[in-house]
C-alpha cells in the first residue's frame, strides 16, 4: 500500500503537460511498489482541480493516469474529484501484492556492497516527469537470495542512502566517487548551476532508479530484467559512521546527507 | 478501497481545530465504509502542509487522525508527509474488508421503503467536523435479507438518492414529507438561510447518516445497531421517473436532484 501527492509547484510546474502529470502521479507510487518488489494492482486517485481549471486539463491529467496504469496493468477502482482553492494536486493510492519475495529498508547488513539500477541526477530537467518505475527489477530482485535491502531513489541518492542506512541500523557507507553512474543530465545541469555533475546525482532526486544492497560474495545471476540496465556497484556499507566518499586517489571525503527534499 | 480528501476552504475553514480537521479527513472515508458495510482495517495518509503552516497544527491534523484511527480500531500503516503552495490538505485512503455480506448502491427496485439512519440537514453549522460513521449500522445492514442498496448522505440527501437510482436503474422516488427527519441544525440554519428546515434536510449534505432500501414486505429484526438511532422510513422507490415529495394533502411536488455539492 502506498500514496504519494504530486502537487503543482511543488512537483511539476503549471506548464507540464496534463497526460505526464497524470503519468507522474502514478508513476510515484508504481516506484514506491517496485523498491518493495511488489506487483501492482489498483489505484485510487484524488484529483483535486483549482477554480476555472480548464475541462482539457483535468481531462488530460486523467487520461495520463489511465495510460500509466493500462501499461503497468493495473486498474483505477475508485478515488474522487474534488475542488480546490490552490493548485492541481493529485494523489494516487497505489495497492499491490508479492509474488515469491520482498524487498524491505531493513536488510541491510555491513559489508553488503550497495547497487543502482541507473544513472542519476539532473531529472529536473524533463525527466522527473517520464519517471519509469522499475517495477520488473524490483520484482526480480525480490527473489534472488542475497539481496539485503532497497528503496528507490527519489530525495537524492544521499539522503534516501542515509534512511536505508537508519532503517537498517547500518552505520555507514562509502560511496566510490568513480563508480556513481552519472546521468547526462547531470552534466547538463551542471553547466549551469556550476555544481559537479558528480554533486548533481549524488543530491537531485526524482531519478526513481532502485537502490539496493546484496551480500559480500554474493552474485546475482546473469540475465533477467537487471542485465538490460546500467547497474552498478558504487559502494559498500561500512562500520564507520557517516557516508564517505573515496576518490580516485583513495582518500575518504565525508558527505552530509543532503538531497533535494521536496517534503517538508 | 476508498480514498476521500478534505481541503481547507472546501471542507473546514481556517478557525476549524487542527484534530477536528483530522477526524474529519478521516471520518469521511470511514463512512464511505460504513455505506458498503465494511470493516475498516488501514489507513494512508497524505498530508500537505501549506508553507508557514505552524508545527503545532501540522501535529494535531495528525493526532485528530490517529485518535479517529484508535476510535475505529483501524491503524494508520503508512503515507506521505508533503509541502503545497496552496491550501491544507488531508487525503486519507481506508481500506476495509466485508464481513458477511455487502452494501452496494446498486441493489434498489422499484417498491423498496428508503430509510435513513438518523436527522439531516444543517451539518454546516459544525456538525460536519464531527461526523460519526455509520459503522456498526453498516455492518448489521449489510447481514440483514431485504436490504436493497445504501450509500451515506454526503452531498446532499436528494443528491445522493438521485446517485442510488441511477446506480440501481429506478426511474424515481416519492419522499413523505412529514417523515424525513429534521435536524435541529436545520432549524436553526433556516431561521438566517430564508429556506425551510425541510429544504435543509433534503439538500445540505455531509450528514453521513446512512440512506438504504428495504424491499416492501420485508421487517428488519428488531435491536441491532439501528435500534439506537433514530430510523425512519422517508418514502419510497417508484417507477415514476423523479424525485417527488408528498405532501401533508396527499399532493406530490416535483423536486431537483440539488444538494450541495463540495465537489465539482
Amino acid at each position: 500500500l502506498t500514496c504519494d501527492p504530486v502537487v503543482e509547484g511543488v512537483h511539476f510546474t503549471a506548464d507540464a503537460p496534463a497526460p505526464a502529470v497524470g503519468r507522474k502521479a502514478v508513476a510515484r507510487n508504481l516506484s514506491d511498489l517496485a523498491a518493495m518488489g511488489a506487483v501492482p494492482d489498483y489505484l485510487l486517485v484524488s484529483l483535486l482541480v483549482p477554480d476555472g481549471c480548464p475541462p482539457a486539463r483535468r481531462r488530460g491529467v486523467l487520461a495520463g493516469i489511465r495510460s500509466a496504469a493500462r501499461a503497468a496493468r493495473c486498474t483505477v477502482v475508485g478515488g474522487d474529484l474534488g475542488r480546490t482553492p490552490g493548485p492541481l494536486t493529485v494523489t494516487v493510492t497505489a495497492i499491490g501484492h508479492l509474488d515469491g519475495g520482498v524487498l524491505l529498508r531493513t536488510g541491510a547488513r555491513v559489508g553488503d556492497r550497495l547497487h543502482v539500477t541507473g544513472p542519476l541526477g539532473g531529472a529536473s530537467l524533463g525527466r522527473h516527469l517520464r519517471i519509469r518505475a522499475r517495477l520488473a527489477e524490483g520484482r526480480w530482485l525480490a527473489r534472488q537470495a542475497g539481496v539485503g535491502a532497497a528503496l528507490d531513489v527519489s530525495d537524492g541518492l544521499l539522503l534516501d542512502l542515509a534512511t536505508l542506512l537508519e532503517a537498517s541500523g547500518v552505520p555507514g557507507a562509502i560511496l566510490e566517487a568513480g563508480a556513481v553512474p552519472i546521468h547526462a543530465d547531470a552534466r547538463r545541469l551542471a553547466r549551469t548551476t556550476g555544481r559537479t555533475p558528480l554533486a548533481h546525482a549524488l543530491a537531485d532526486g526524482e531519478d526513481h532508479e532502485l537502490l539496493f544492497t546484496v551480500r559480500a560474495g554474493t552474485r546475482l545471476p546473469a540475465g533477467g530484467p537487471l542485465a538490460a540496465v546500467a547497474r552498478r556497484t558504487i559502494g559498500e556499507l561500512a562500520s564507520r559512521r557517516g557516508l564517505w566518499l573515496r576518490t580516485a586517489d583513495g582518500r575518504l571525503a565525508r558527505l552530509g546527507a543532503e538531497g533535494w527534499h521536496p517534503d517538508v
